[in-house]
């Protein structure tokens, strides 16, 4: 069965600093018409960052749920930057860190039900202190570092409790039991 | 320091039927004022479903990204609704199967940069066949069936690009070596 769904029309809601809200009416595999909500989303990256067998974290305030949460160092991509130009960058100007090397671990859509947010996670475990902390003006951040067996634990208690952050703990713990 | 963002005043931009769009004017922690802009989403649940040694998944036409997605099966969280009972009605919805138990494996923001979108992931490996396969009227869906191992090669291969839906193989991974 061919699933596409055609679009019909497409309507900007909102454009933002950060996302753009459209609605598309759209043709359904059966013939009938709905209407679907699409948040656009530059895209992201992660970076799950080694160091001494500690994993370093970011605390920040994340306005939409309204409390701070702990996740691995991310950011959004620029216009026109490599994905692995926005890890070190974001890595840099979040943590005071540059990374020697930086490889791909995995990619993924986070809310694909209505976003087309995709984050590309990648890994450092060859971290040199710069001195270059400089997160955006709007940004305030905390640092934690945390053994696997920390970060796991974290998550049992629901201290850690964002997506792309147990998804590249898990990821970890596979990889150091291979 | 106190990392929290006070809110001076909130607009709506958008009350749609999935999600609503705010802006929201707030004092950083050093005094300046900036603009955030949050989706509300009311939350979903995904869900783990095993039978034989097969996972079960759901491939669906994503609008936001314009192709189809595989994905565990998932849905939104009605008003009301106690999650579990999500779970129990979106998995019969989307695939026919009723779960006799159901237990909770972890719970995630998947978005918190801009969005409040919660999701309880489940667990089942007690699927009886009901006669309910019952999407909304506006979801086609069609389904697979994959032992852990070849999940594993469609995640290396970009065939399953879902961040909720890795998450769950990687936690089924690191449960069947337990």
């Amino acid at each position: 069965m061919d699933l596409t769904e055609r679009t019909i029309e497409k309507t900007q809601i909102f454009d933002g600093k950060v996302i753009k809200v459209e609605e598309h009416i759209v043709t359904l595999p059966n013939g009938k018409e709905t209407v679907r909500e699409v948040v656009k989303h530059p895209g992201a990256v992660a970076i799950l960052a080694v160091k001494d067998n500690k994993i370093l974290f970011v605390e920040q305030f994340r306005k939409a749920m309204e409390k701070c949460l702990i996740e691995v160092p991310a950011g959004k991509v620029e216009p026109g930057e490599e994905r692995i130009e926005t890890a070190r960058r974001e890595l840099e100007e979040e943590t005071g860190y540059t990374p020697l090397q930086l490889s791909l671990l995995k990619e993924f859509y986070v809310s694909p039900g209505f976003c087309d947010e995709f984050i590309s996670l990648y890994y450092t475990d060859t971290l040199v202190a710069s001195n270059e902390l400089s997160p955006d003006e709007d940004e305030f951040v905390s640092h934690h570092w945390l053994t696997l067996d920390e970060a796991l634990r974290w998550i049992d208690e629901g201290k850690i409790e964002d997506a792309k952050t147990i998804l590249a703990i898990l990821n970890y713990q596979l990889k150091l039991r291979k």
